[in-house]
C-alpha cells in the first residue's frame, strides 16, 4: 500500500527524501476560502530547522516554502496545494561511509530488507529531512484551527529524564556527552477543540493522533491525558466528573486528556510522545555491512544531540493535521446537518 | 468519515452495539485457500467474554460464531467472510438508569456531542460488546500468521501498578476495593515475523499498531520496546548493535522493540498498552443529567473490576489485523516480486 | 485490495454469494437522524426480487431484510447500519453440473483463474445474488435523497433493439426465442440535485457514477448525457447554452446530461447503461472444463430470458449510493461552511 | 473527499492548473527496482502536448518532466516518485474576456457553484492541463507493464462520425468548420495481460477502467468489448466460447473484451471512450455572467479543433495506472502466495 498519504477529507501526500532534488507535500481536501502565503508555511518550517545552538546538526537548509497550485488571489481554491522545498545542502560524498554498513537505531538494514536495496545518501526517505513535508502541510492545518479558534501548543517537558518546566532554555538545562545524544518527552495540548470530534471505533480522535505520531522516525511512545499513569488507578480516581460550568457541560478533572470514548469532549487535548534519542551518535558503535561482516562505525560529521525540540513542531504538524481532517468528518454526521446545508430544514 | 473499516489489503468492518439483534465483523481481503471453520474463530471470542470470577461482569453472552460467507469446503475463497455473533443478554430496562445522565469516564457524552443522540442501552456503540467483531476478525488474521509461523502473544504485566509475573493468577495477585476498579499493562510479544513489515512514512508498523491498538476504548498509552523509558536514556544505550547470528542479521540488544524506521527488523515485536480502569464502578459519582442538572450515579448490577485480561485478547486481535494486512502489501513491493510471480523472472 | 466497499463518507461494505447462510450489507457513515424501518429497504428488496412472469428465473426468495444494528427508536444513530438477508431457496445439487466446467458468458474461469478455486454454487460471489446486498444499502440512500428533495428513477428504455416506451409493458413488447435472452438500456434520471456534487479529478460525479454502474455484473458501457452521440456531433451542436431561470443560472438544453467538468450542475442528471443478454441461456453451448476438455453445455432450470428490469433497481442502488457519499462530501469543501458549523461565522 | 488521487497499491496523486507555477504527480507505491529515466516519461509528455497542425491550440508548452525524489542510480526505490512539470506559456491576459462568464461545456459555472469562486486563468483545475500529471504518472505503469509484456495501445477510431482507419491521417482525413470543433472514439486494447486482475464486486476491472477513463474532462461514455451493441444482441450471440488453445483455455470470440464478472480473462482488453468536442469554439455562444445577465461569448485565440488524438494519451495513462494497481493486488490473493512469499511452502 502506498504509505506516503494521510488523512480522508483533509489528505496530505508527502514525498522526498535526503537527497533527492526537493522535499514537499501535496494537500489535497483543503477547503476553498482560506487566505494562505508562503509565509504561513515559512513560519513552521523555520522552527523545524536546525537551529545554531551546540546541541544540533550544523547542516543548513534554507527550506523556503514555495507553492506550486491550489492558491489564487490569496486565498486556496478547494484543489489540491503543493508546497516544494529544494534541498540545497546535500554533500552525497560526507555519506559514503554508511553506504555499506548498517548504522544501530536508523532504519538502514529494514530498508534494504524490505525492498533490496536503498538510497543511502543521508537515510534517503528515512531521513529526519522527509517531516519537511509534513510540517508544510502541518502549517496550513494549523491555519484552519487558528481560524476556527483552536489552539495546538507543543513543548518539550523532559530530556534525558531530566524534566523541562516551562520557559526553561533546553541548551543551559541539559548536559550531553560528546558524541553521544538524549531523548526526551513532548506534550501537545489543544484548546478550543469542539466536542464530538473522532468517530467511535477505529477512527477515535486518539487513535488516529496515535498513528500520526507514532509516523514519527523517532518517537516510540505515545499516551493520552494520564496515559501510563491511569494503568496504577482506580476508576473512581480516574473517572472525570462532570459539572454545568459557564461554557456548558465540563468536567471537573481531566485524567482522560479530553477524549472520551474517541471523541472529544471539549475539554483541553492532551498528548505526551515519548522520543528516543537520536542514533546518530559519533561514539564508535558495533556493527554489519551488508554482508554481514562486522564492522566498528563512527559517524562523522555533527547530528542533533538533541532532536526533541525539532520533533516537537513534528508533533504539533501531525497533530493539526488529524485534527483538520475530524473537523470536516465530523459536518457530516447529522441528518440535520444534511438538511441546513442543503436548504431542506424545514423538509 | 464512515469510520468502522481498518485495514487496506486484510480489512475488517465490524457492526453492532451492546443491545441490537447481532455484532459481528465482515474481513475483505482475506487470501483464498486457508482452512476456517466456526470452531478456529469460537477458541478467542470465548477468551474474550466474562469469565466466572469475582472481577469480571456476571452478563453472560455464548457469543457463538456463525460464519455467514466467503467459506466452501471448509476453505476461504478470497470473498468476504462475514461473522455474525446473536445479542441474547441484553436486558434493556437494566440501563433506564443510564439513558439520561452521563457516566464519568465513559461515552456517553461525547456521543450526544457528537450525533445529536445515542442509543443508550448498555453503551451502545462504545459498548466493549463492539469489540466482539474485532476478535472474531482477528481470529481469521491469528490463522493466517499461524501458518506463516507468526506467534502473537499476550500477557497482562501489571494490574493496579502491581506487576503481574508469568504465571501468576490475577485474582490471586489482586484485590480491588469493593465497587472500584483497576487499570493495568498488556503487553504484546510477536515472534517470527520476518523484517520488512510497514512502509517508511505514514503507514510505518508501529504507527499502524498504535492506530489499531489505540482504538480499544480502554486503552490510553501504546509503547513500542523501551518506550517511555526510552526518553530517559542517551544514544548509546539505546541503539541496539547489529550482528550476524544464526538466522542472518540480528540484534545484540532490543531497546527497539523489533522495529526500525517504521519497519520490523526481525526480531521480537514487543508492544504494551497501558489500560485504564473500567470507568463503570459501583461507588457514587458525581456527574450531570442531559439538561446539565447535577446528579449523583452509582451504576448498578456487576461490572468488570478488571478489564485487563479481556482486554488483552481484543490486543491481541489488534496486532493480528494490522500484521496481516502489513504482510499482503510487503508481498508487492519489489518489481522482481512482480517479475516472479507474472512468469518473468527472466524478462 | 478488499473491493467489497464502495464510498468514502457513506460506505457500504457487501458480504455473501449465492449459497452462503446469508447476504447482506453494512452501510457505515449513515448520518444520524434518520427514521428507517425495514419496510424502507423491503419495497427496493421485492423490485430486485424475480417476479412471477414469463420472461423470469422461477427461483424464489422472500428475501426479508433484518436490520441488525445501528438504529435507535426507529432512527439512525450515525453508527453501522447492518442489513440482512437469510438465503433460503439454494439447493446445491442444481448446480453440480457447472462445478467442473466453464460457463460462457460467466467469471467461472476468471476466479478460477484469480483464486485457484471457486464456489461453484449457484456462481458464488458472482451470482446476481450479489446485488442484494447492494439493493438494501442503495435503500438507505433513497430514503435520504428523499429527504433533501432527490428523485431518482430509473427506465428500461430499450430490449434487444426494440425500443420501450414510458409504460409499455415489456413482457407485452417483446419476444423471447425459447432458451435465449436479451439485452438492453436502462436510464437513470435524477431530478432535484443540487449543484456542486463531484470533485474536479479522479472523484468526478461521472466518474463515480461509471464506477459504481460498471461494477454491476452484466452491465457493458456506461454514458452520460449524450453519451457516445456526443462523439459525432460538433462544439456547437453540443455545448449547453447558459440563461437565467427561474430557478437561477440554468440550461436551455442538456446534452451534457447534468454533470460539466464532474461536477453537477444542477440540472437533470441522465446516465445509461448498456446490460447485456443474460449469459445463462438453454440453448447448447461450447466450453470447456476444468482440465481443458471440450464439453456442451446446456444449462437446467429456467433462468431470467431478460434480466434487464431486474437490474434498474440495481442501477438505481449504485446510482443513490455514490450521490448519497458526494452530498457529504461536499458539505466539506468551503471555509465558510467550516466556520458556520463551528460557530464561527463572524471570526 | 480529497479527490486528486487514484489506485489503491500503485496510487497517483496530481497537481496542479494551468496557471499555477507547475504541475505534476506523485507515484506512490512503485515498486523498488525499476529502471527509470526523466527519458521515459518525456516520450508520453510529448504525445500530449499540442502538435504542430491546423487542428490543435498553438500553446506551447515544452513540458519537460524532472523527477524530484524516488529514484536512486536509476531505480526506483519503493518511495515515492515526484515528477514536476513548470508552467511556461501562462499569459493570464489572454483569459480575462471568461473570468466573469460561464462558458458553455466548460466546469466554470459547477466550480463556482461547489467552491464559491474559482482560478479562472485557462480554466484552472478544470483545464486540461491537468492531464500532464496523469500522463507522468500514467508513463512509470506504462515503464511497468512494458516488463511484464503487456501492451496498452491507443488508437483514434472515429472523429465526427466518420471513421479512421488505422494509419490514416486524422488531418487529411477530417475537416472541421472555421471555429468549431469535433468529437470521436478512442479505442485502447491491451495484449500480454494475465487473466485474474480485478476484483469480483465494486473493484471490478472494467468498474475501475470506467471510473478512470470517464474521469477524463471531455470522455462522457465507456464501453468493454461489444458495449452499447451487446445491449441488442441476445445471449447466444454474445457468449464467447472456451476452447482449449495453444496458451491455455482461450475464447472463440470475444464480445466480452477481455473481462468476465469483472475480471480478465487473458484475451485483449478492449475499451472504447467517447469524446465529445472541444467546448472551446471560436463561434458566439449564448451564456450568462456571475450575475446571470446574458452575454454572448466568442473565445478568442486557438484552440484544438480536433482534442480527441490528445486525449487518446491521456485514456493511455489512465489505462496503464488502473492495469498496474490491479496487477499489484492480484499477488496478495492466494493463501499459497503468501506462504511462497515467506518460505513457508512446504507449511
Amino acid at each position: 500500500m502506498a504509505g506516503s498519504s494521510l488523512g480522508n477529507f483533509f489528505k496530505v501526500t508527502t514525498w522526498g527524501e535526503s537527497h533527492g532534488k526537493s522535499v514537499g507535500v501535496i494537500v489535497d481536501g483543503c477547503p476553498a476560502g482560506l487566505s494562505l502565503s508562503e509565509e504561513d508555511i515559512q513560519v513552521y518550517l523555520d522552527r523545524r530547522r536546525p537551529g545554531t545552538g551546540k546541541l544540533v546538526t550544523a547542516r543548513q537548509e534554507k527550506d523556503e516554502a514555495q507553492i506550486m497550485s491550489g492558491i489564487f488571489e490569496g486565498k486556496t481554491t478547494g484543489t489540491p496545494i503543493c508546497i516544494l522545498i529544494w534541498n540545497q545542502d546535500s554533500r552525497s560524498s560526507d555519506y559514503s561511509q554508511i553506504a555499506f554498513c548498517y548504522r544501530p537505531g536508523h532504519a538502514d538494514y529494514t530498508f534494504d530488507a524490505k525492498y533490496g536495496f536503498r538510497d543511502y545518501r543521508g537515510g534517503g526517505r528515512q531521513s529526519g529531512r522527509e517531516t519537511v513535508g509534513r510540517v508544510a502541510g502541518g502549517a496550513v492545518a494549523m491555519k484552519i484551527l487558528k481560524e476556527l479558534g483552536i489552539d495546538v501548543a507543543v513543548r518539550v517537558t523532559e530530556i534525558g529524564g531530566r524534566a523541562i518546566g516551562p520557559g526553561e532554555r533546553i541548551e543551559e538545562a541539559v548536559q550531553v556527552e560528546e558524541g553521544n545524544s538524549l531523548g526526551g518527552i513532548v506534550e501537545c495540548r489543544v484548546n478550543g477543540l469542539p466536542a464530538g470530534l473522532g468517530a467511535p471505533v477505529f477512527d477515535k480522535l486518539d487513535a488516529k493522533l496515535a498513528q500520526a505520531v507514532m509516523s514519527i522516525g523517532a518517537v516510540k511512545g505515545v499516551e493520552f491525558g494520564d496515559g501510563f499513569a491511569a494503568a496504577k488507578s482506580t476508576g473512581q480516581e480516574n473517572n472525570d466528573a462532570f459539572f454545568l460550568g459557564e461554557h456548558g457541560i465540563e468536567k471537573e478533572t481531566n485524567h482522560a486528556g479530553g477524549v472520551l470514548g474517541g471523541i472529544s469532549d471539549g475539554s483541553e487535548l492532551i498528548l505526551r510522545a515519548a522520543v528516543k534519542p537520536t542514533p546518530s551518535i559519533g561514539l564508535p558503535q558495533r556493527t554489519v555491512n551488508r554482508e554481514g561482516k562486522a564492522v566498528t562505525l563512527r559517524i562523522r560529521g555533527r547530528h542533533d544531540a538533541v532532536i526533541v525540540p525539532r520533533a516537537a513542531v513534528v508533533i504539533q504538524s501531525m497533530t493539526a493535521l488529524v485534527l483538520t481532517d475530524l473537523l470536516l468528518e465530523n459536518m457530516t454526521v447529522k441528518m440535520d446537518s444534511l438538511k441546513v446545508f442543503y436548504g431542506r430544514a424545514g423538509g
